[in-house]
């Protein structure tokens, strides 16, 4: 499975996910202007993912030695490429808080802040591990899985945050297969996790997002996992446009509901999905379909990015850190005590 | 606005529909072939607008007199171009009674039997009417409709079922705004739905399917308006892929969720929606679009055409006959007779 990114020699390379299906292109960014580029445009997009993108973004093309403005003004800089991953924002604080501590009248030795970047992305790869730890038991004995958009192996470092409890059980030899949405309107579904799916060996089958409610109608659905981009203090999960739709589905098919992300993606400084910010996106997602135009050229189009799935819809939230079933504002805390 | 079919000087002529809204391109059909080719396609598609096209596809290409024989070839073969819309085989079960009726030692003058087919045809536009004047009351006041798939002028000889209520509504004056879900894999929500709004002048914003939740969410549907491809005597409704979806959000959200149809599409024989095949359609429509694969060439795809609707999640029936407020057998039976 060819890795989301890459940090060598001082550089950032990028696997283009715009591209995939089709074609394996790994972008080579040279630039801070690159790295902003790259997560505004989804060539690099999942919660985790981002983070670390932009944790690297901060050293890209810098001296030896670089300027606590230079940071902060990066630190604007990318955390202005997407508003929703809480992700983004909290792994260019916790790179900031770190070169505050080791500056030397202002200027941070590129080299060592760069080991708080390699953390990052190396606690990413463990909290994948331990959110198939976790989430292992929950699916034990399904066989039919749902998800939406792309929260694997493509959205972080490795392995995944949805799709790690169903890589660990077809490890395991458990029979599995997934439904994929397909994710309109940028079609993660479709392009990315059906991609990874195959590489890894795991049955699946493609529908539109249309078609899950049927799909759970005929029995067909055991259990629905996703990720998550931000979670609150109260349990309210912010994830890919639709995911709102299938958790409501769920409650009437009483089919369980699962969240999956790291601690990271936990926002304890918001208190309920309503006060995010929603980011919508331009009419031509929506307007096109791959490139093609689907609808009269000057059709008004509402292109959300994501929504909010309060609490309530949850059955259990699945992080690195344990699972916290029926998430509530008490429960979420004592989770990350 | 350009009529979906049109019988001249003994010729079909259909809109190819798959051609839209970028070119109007009219076909004409010169054999029951072309006839059987554009049903099967979507080229002429919506319940009562197949039914018309069928009646008149026994007729197309034919001597002066035609057999019997013939005519039960020609009922059986198209028939079998879509499995699920009632009104297909609703139309041609009854031009072949008539056919039963006016026969002379097994020849049927085509000039006669055209009367029927015409009679069908004439139908469908009163019934669009009646279904405007009884939906009229039913959204009165309401400002943002959302609907699904296309279920308009498109859909029938003209006018349509779901959206002739709005456009009685907008042509007394309302304001109204509908959202118009893009209803993948076919887009007949972004190419057939937002075309004729726009052509009739009705304020729309076009969404993905997976947006619908969200839209609801914030408050901004009042009432969800869709057709129906087949109601059941229990008052189930089979419909466009993705219609059950938004009936199972009207429940959660407490948005009323009306289905429009003329008394054709009602289906007193089969007592449940449980009952009715669902057509399976090519992987092909989900893993591309205009010839671009969103997926990998072999990525497995479900791709049901319909869906049912349970009655218990409909507030109103709005037929040609009058309005069945939460549906069931008694209920339906009673407009029915």
């Amino acid at each position: 499975m060819p890795k989301s990114l890459l940090w060598e020699a001082g550089e950032l390379y990028l696997l283009d996910q715009t591209r995939l299906p089709h074609e394996e292109i790994v972008l080579h960014c040279r630039t801070v202007e690159a790295v902003f580029e790259a997560i505004s445009t989804l060539r690099v997009r999942g919660a985790p993912a981002i983070g670390i993108a932009a944790a690297y973004g901060l050293l890209v093309d810098t001296d030896p030695f670089i300027t606590m403005t230079e940071l902060e003004r990066r630190r604007d800089y990318l955390n202005s490429a997407r508003p929703t991953a809480v992700n983004l924002g909290w792994a260019l604080k916790r790179m900031l808080a770190k070169a505050a501590q080791i500056h030397t009248g202002g200027n941070v030795a590129q080299r060592e802040l760069l080991l708080e970047a390699l953390a990052i992305h190396e606690e990413d790869r463990q909290s994948c591990q331990s959110i198939a730890d976790f989430g292992r038991p929950l699916i034990k004995g399904m066989v039919n899985m749902l998800t939406h958009c792309n929260a694997g192996s493509l959205a972080v470092s490795e392995y995944g945050t949805a799709l790690a409890p169903i890589y660990r059980a077809s490890e395991e030899g458990q029979a599995l297969h997934v439904y994929v949405d397909e994710t309109r309107p940028l079609l993660q579904g479709a392009r990315l996790t059906s991609y990874e799916l195959a590489r890894h060996g795991v049955d699946h089958t493609l529908i539109t997002d249309s078609m899950a409610a049927h799909v759970m109608s005929l029995g067909r659905v055991d259990a629905v996992i996703v990720g998550a981009d931000r979670v609150t203090a109260n349990g309210d999960s912010i994830n890919k446009i639709g995911t709102l739709n299938l958790a409501i589905l769920c409650q009437y098919f009483s089919i369980p509901f699962f969240v999956a992300c790291p601690g990271s993606t936990i926002d304890l400084a918001t208190s309920a999905g309503s006060e995010v910010e929603i980011e919508c996106r331009g009419a031509e997602e929506v307007r096109q379909f791959s490139n093609s135009l689907t609808c009269l050229p000057d059709t008004p189009v509402f292109n959300p990015a994501f929504d909010v799935t309060p609490a309530s819809l949850i059955t259990a939230l699945i992080t690195d850190r344990g699972v916290v079933h029926r998430p509530n504002t008490r429960r979420m805390a004592d989770i990350l005590a």
